[in-house]
């Protein structure tokens, strides 16, 4: 209609590399699997927090290390430096800054969102991906490090996700190591004790602090900290079983935020998917940006290498929520199948009618293709006589039915 | 610990102009309000779809009219011009197309995510806000116009907006009217017939297509056209009031996409906040980027503005989901109080323990100032009684529960 439509050809419809949608199945269960995480942070009393997808790029620049290249940043309409957010445990601490005067501590929140790293798409690794954090702020208690690890312990077991290992370190382990040697050791998982060394070579780490580290790696595992020893009591009186959790001094995190516990979370029976759960303390980040001092505990899980790995267990459970589609056979009926879907709706049944008078073989096929159970006929015979045919479309079983109990029997 | 963070002095925590923040107690009842819409759309048979964030820009532009200058829009590291989403009309639209090989026909879909628009936040507008919308892709039926409507008069119904009224019209009203013309008249709410005229001589429209629009405007309502009647007819049918809705000759709806029925809907307890949802067909879009014609309809929700309004009304539910403070006591009793909390949690309780033992006093503050309704206090003697002291904190009322029964009593 508009001028500049009738001037356009077609657009070919593409995605963004290292971009993707969500299609209804897959994104129904997306969100169930969001909604019993979710339940489980509120069981502790976390709540939700929203921060905005953009923010001044200085808010989020100078926290993370050297994946800060990976920012999607730009200059907006007004020729501000703007960026997307990288995480969401920068954008906490702005907000927790920001609003202290008005805020009570511990402020505890979590935040399911999704943030953006210009990552390289052909190691499969997403542009957009969704976080689900869980943190305290405003406490140094070990308890607090405890309660969010367990926390997240419960949120995996919640989705079906029974059987993991919580890898705890502190980050005091690397005391007098520099920042180049926890970012190499970071890597050990993914590039072995040869492919740490070599980094550490390559970033001119000094020979003795390559020995330490060799040492730390290949050694077995030291003596576990009195700190560390507590707090894996203090998860197992949160109800999760004490032989989950061990000391593994190779445990680095790559982030720089991190000052004290840091900790992974791996499932047993999806190893090869590397660690699905991660945080730790950083009590200097919001102190960035604070005017008093606020230590904070925090963790995330990573949903979708989760989802992935839940999926490949076979334990990711197939969202369904449309019970019956009612078809549309007469259109002189019409507004009988509309009565009809209104009352099944206010009995609380998710049921479709479908629009237009197609033929049966049509319908039955989309309801089958949403992966519908139950068909709904109703033809001039069956409105005289208050009934329904409800048909199992699995079973290719037909009953008769009266519309005063279809609403149960669908229930 | 970095080198960055070593030389960086306090950053000022801070939004861009047009963002913010949504704290716990605010966006716990958006997400309780999201989920009951959410049900609302499911019971209609609509499910989820996630598309990313960012999209290649010619997807997005070339759809909406006039508002396009707002759209965020910049070069990524690889030089691609990239845009984030305006609407999630257009994302819907690419990925039918995209897709439309998979998918089946009618597509059903809703989607409540955030938008960006560069805005003027001194008119009070956002930035960044969410929508919520509800389509169905793929047919030319009435029965889907009526049907995406109702859907969305009982989402409303479903957050406490009882009264509302439906303002319909059809675009075929303003067959032979320039686009200038349209978006002059979409603008009547708020600059008034004056404004439309001044408005349309500004953009050069002729004097007798001025007078066309100014006998729509001012004239009397006209006599309903059929297709219209019908779709009344059908709303009705599916359970919503039939003196809610309207025919009104001036809803013409702003976007340049919509070819059909548009439509408003206001609340007649919160007239002041304009039109909180809207939507139409729109037959022409999703073949901008698809090889066969897929006529559509669909409407949105504007969340921020409804719950504003909700708000204002006093019937926007007030979340609170944590039932009860654990009081720490005595840091011996640690264990016995963690345990306390698992159980209660695992019964289905949301309840918090207090990290550190600090002053009762500073304990109570923290639980008032998150509204949390019971404190439990638990010493030496009701561990070994079995019992807790429960603690009202709003009628100052204390009783003694046994541990066993607390479960049932906080439920």
């Amino acid at each position: 209609m508009s001028n500049e439509s009738q001037k356009s050809e077609r657009i070919e419809p593409r995605l963004l590399k290292g971009f993707r949608d969500y299609g209804p199945i897959e994104q129904l269960a997306r969100q169930q699997m969001f909604s019993k995480i979710q339940s489980v942070f509120e069981r502790f009393g976390f709540l939700p927090l929203s921060t905005p997808v953009l923010e001044y790029k200085d808010i989020l620049i100078g926290k993370i290390g050297e994946d800060e290249k990976l920012i999607y940043s730009f200059k907006d309409n007004g020729d501000r430096d703007v960026a997307m957010r990288y995480d969401l445990t920068v954008p906490l601490a702005r907000y927790v800054a920001q609003n202290q005067g008005q805020l009570t501590f511990p402020f505890k929140r979590y935040q399911i969102a999704p943030v953006w790293r210009a990552d390289n798409p052909q190691k499969g690794r997403l542009r957009e991906f969704y976080q689900c954090d869980v943190d305290a702020v405003g406490t140094d208690s070990p308890v607090a490090d405890a309660e969010v690890i367990a926390c997240l312990c419960l949120a995996l077991e919640a989705v079906g996700a029974k059987n993991y290992k919580v890898r705890l370190n502190d980050r005091a382990t690397f005391e007098g190591l520099s920042q180049e040697s926890i970012r190499a050791m970071d890597k050990l998982d993914k590039i072995g004790v040869d492919g740490v060394v070599a980094e550490m070579k390559e970033k001119n780490v000094s020979d003795s602090e390559i020995k330490t580290v060799q040492q730390t790696i290949t050694g077995k595992a030291r003596i576990i900290p009195k700190n560390l020893a507590d707090i894996i009591e203090l998860i197992a009186s949160n109800g999760i079983d004490a032989s989950k959790i061990g000391f593994d001094p190779t445990i680095a995190r790559g982030l720089d935020y991190y000052t004290g516990t840091v900790f992974e979370i791996y499932l047993d029976d999806a190893k090869e998917f590397g660690s699905i759960c991660s945080g730790g303390r950083y009590d200097g980040l919001v102190d960035k940006f604070s005017t008093q001092s606020l230590p904070a505990v925090g963790g995330s899980i990573g949903v979708d290498r989760l989802i992935q790995a839940l999926t490949e267990m076979g334990v990711m459970e197939n969202a369904q929520p449309i019970r019956a589609l009612i078809l549309n056979q007469n259109e002189e009926l019409l507004n009988n199948y509309l009565k009809l879907a209104a009352d099944l709706r206010a009995g609380g049944v998710n049921v479709e009618f479908f629009y237009s008078d197609a033929k049966l073989d049509k319908q039955f096929k989309y309801a089958e293709s949403k992966g519908i159970p139950y068909a709904i006929i109703m033809g001039e015979a069956e409105v005289k006589d208050g009934t329904v045919q409800l048909k199992d479309l699995a079973k290719r079983e037909q009953e008769t039915v009266s519309v005063a109990d279809l609403t149960t029997k669908l229930q």
